[in-house]
């Protein structure tokens, strides 16, 4: 006899423990009020709910700046919410992809052996202790390197400050540390900088240290646990396969960063990262390339930027990262799977081949309704927007820009946030929860329907023409 | 033994069509002055390809004022390069679906039957000349509607005026009454009025019958065709079973008109149709859904109209009209197909049907091929013309608009043509024959692919983690 816990599908498991932990933190933000610095009223239900939702959804867009309006315990406040969201995240999709057979060791097997099932030896507990352990590891390691980076930058400077004017102490040198390799890894976006890293932009260890968190946090767990496997292998001197699943991922986020860093300097070169020394501007612009997937630290002011920088990071934010990671967007493998097959058609390929495996067509085809499906969210939600905010043409690349970075949960902003009205703010919540619980879930859903026994009723074939 | 002239295929001998007559049409404008009014310098190179390629490809996008920059004869040249356009673009399509067995009726049985081929039976000459009839015989019929309705209009108005306060004669108004009603049929946009249509809008007779023209030229040949087979049917008592085909493309361009106005009555009630009485806020708020797809006639100024009405023009116009149309944009078809199939996956069905039939996978796939490619295209382009025309937030709605537009072939502008840089105006002259002639080549390339016998070598099955 199964109990009503037992009934709990996953997904209503995962949406619900979202909806939960994000009323928890909207609870906490709306009624604390030494969450809030001295003089600081705290947030109305609007802005409390939107700044909960943010922080678990790991978004990153404020409408209050983080750094003066909350006292330390809430900032500690919202460190939890991104912490529990970014690791509810990372654990729900990896144990998703795991128990699907999605797992590419495993569903490799399952595939080539002909089998249709869901691969059902998952040990679930190892997994998800697996994960938080490596989600920590990981913290824990950017945490000691900015502390490090950062305590000899705060000892060596004239009045002990970091970066920006003001003296701080050891301790909160230490804090901003902590908080900043949480929010990094988790592609969180918060930052207890006024400028979020804009004051590191001389600065390229820090740089190198926060790129390195973000990459690695939106690359996911299984394709790093590959390259720990092929690492392994290769010292072991054995060969090691990877999945193509990892392939394809490594592959899409190398092309990414490096299609984006030679287009960001050229843009920007003369423009906001003018003043700078020669490698000052090659390290910002790749942190420029690095941040639209999907971490939401702005190192530059966007609104300075070209618009051409603009497009391309709202084109980067709608990609975002890997499946089963911390990073947002309608992910690196679900845009370039309808690609690849494009491309396949156009070259009169009638099957989807890459690196010597063919990639079943059911699962091109769930990703076309995923970007069709994240394609008209977030056109509805600009269209929502743009007809709430008013008759202002020169916003729309505003407009377009926020729309982008709430569903793909970036947190990247022109400055929008704090003005929008109370109706686009809502739209904008939703957004940002459809974009990050909505998606693998409807992901998940799809996998499951994928692998219900093929027996539907057909009816009889007619073509339609097209172009 | 075949000669040279047999081995050309069709796609080429289009292709090499279009750019023949765009550099007929481009020599004219640059070297004639009797084509220009007095006083007007004839065009520079740029502007005259620019203005050539936008008449041939029906577009409509314009660098000087039509009506007041062109003689008669500059006119009638412009009238030629219009009707030989459209004639070009309808022909040419319809003959290829026709040759791919892509004639609804045909196709159907050759798919019911199993067989791949492409059906080798149809009358060419037959099937050219039928085309050509039917187009001259709606324009015809558009110019006897529209002249009736001018010189009745004319000869009541004060000082015989049409619309404006200049006087005009009475050949004139004939003449307005001829490039209208080939304008519109062939969708091109082109107007001898200096403000488009914007004088009509409050004679719904004029944007009634400029609509059904508009209309009527975006739905294609064969659906029109089947439409008269379905009343033939009717009249005589017998059934009609009207192919998958036109189904689809009558139900989407019924819902896109009947879901465009209301948003549009909504959007523009109290904005650029205010100071109307109701019923020509009606007219014209219809007039706005018809005229993205992709007439592009303006009956407003779309620099006045909101952002929500200008983002929602920017989504028809990608959408466009059917294949084997005068209309341009993506087509209605295949914007329907992945959106069918998204929505088939996300309710878990394994197979796309429609209306008790089944649409084949690889139609479909095709048609998310074309997506993807008229999508990389217009991004690419936008991103181009943003960086070519320099840093300016402010004016970033209007080059999108603008990139759309030229795409999509459907020639309305927020007043940004005649400003673009010669860079700009080149690479919209790119994307306006890339989307006229490129798109169905691409579409009729990948259909030819699509009927080879399957014997492609495959590699062995891995499936990608997406979402
Ligand atoms: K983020
Ligand atoms: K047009």
């Amino acid at each position: 006899v199964q109990t009503a816990w037992e009934q709990i599908t996953p997904e209503w498991l995962f949406l619900g423990s979202f909806l939960a932990v994000i009323l928890i933190g909207t609870i906490g933000l709306r009624f604390v009020p030494f969450f809030y610095a001295d003089e600081r009223a705290p947030l109305g239900l609007v802005d409390a709910l939107f700044t909960a939702t943010s922080a678990v959804c790991v978004t990153g867009l404020i409408v209050v700046d983080t750094a003066t309006y909350f006292s330390v315990w809430g900032k500690l406040w919202l460190l939890a919410l991104i912490q529990v969201g970014g690791l509810g995240i990372i654990t729900f999709t990896t144990f998703l992809i795991a128990a699907m057979g999605g797992r590419p060791s495993l569903r490799q097997e399952a595939i080539t052996s002909g089998s249709r099932e869901a691969v059902q030896n998952i040990n679930y507990r190892g997994l998800a202790r697996h994960v938080i352990l490596f989600t920590l590891l990981f913290e824990a390691a950017g945490f000691v390197l900015l502390s490090a980076i950062w305590v000899l930058q705060w000892a060596l400077s004239e009045g002990g400050t970091l970066g920006g004017d003001t003296p701080v102490g050891f301790w909160e040198v230490l804090g901003h540390a902590a908080f900043h390799s949480v929010s990094a890894f988790c592609n969180a976006g918060f930052s207890t900088f006024s400028d979020s890293v804009i004051r590191f932009q001389n600065w390229p260890l820090t740089l190198g240290c926060l790129m390195s968190l973000i990459v690695v946090g939106g690359l996911g767990f299984l394709t790093l646990e590959e390259l720990y496997m092929s690492f392994k292998a290769r010292r072991a001197g054995r060969g090691y396969r990877m999945s193509l699943h990892s392939k394809v991922v490594l592959g899409m986020t190398a092309l990414l960063l490096l299609g984006a860093w030679p287009a960001f300097a050229a843009l920007e070169w003369g423009n906001s990262l003018s003043g700078m020394p020669a490698w000052a501007k090659l390290v910002n612009a790749m942190f420029m390339g690095v941040t639209p997937r999907t971490a939401g630290f702005n190192n530059i002011n966007y609104v300075q930027a070209t618009v051409g920088s603009n497009f391309l990071t709202i084109l980067l934010m709608f990609i975002g990262g890997a499946p089963g990671s911390t990073a947002g967007g309608l992910k690196v493998t679900t845009v370039a799977l309808p690609a690849l097959m494009a491309w396949s058609r156009i070259r009169g390929r009638q099957v989807t081949g890459l690196l010597k495996r063919t990639v079943p067509e059911e699962t091109i085809q769930r990703a076309v309704g995923l970007v069709v499906l994240g394609f008209a969210l977030v056109t509805g939600c600009i269209l929502l927007i743009v007809i709430s905010e008013g008759s202002s043409p020169e916003r729309f690349l505003d407009y377009m820009f926020e729309a982008v970075s709430a569903f793909d949960t970036v947190g990247l902003s022109r400055d929008t946030t704090p003005g929008l009205s109370v109706f686009a703010k809502l739209a904008t919540i939703v957004l940002m929860f459809l974009g990050r619980v909505g998606l693998p879930t409807v992901a998940s859903a799809l996998t499951v329907a994928a692998y219900r026994p093929m027996g539907e009723f057909r009816y009889a074939q007619e073509d339609v023409v097209i172009g």
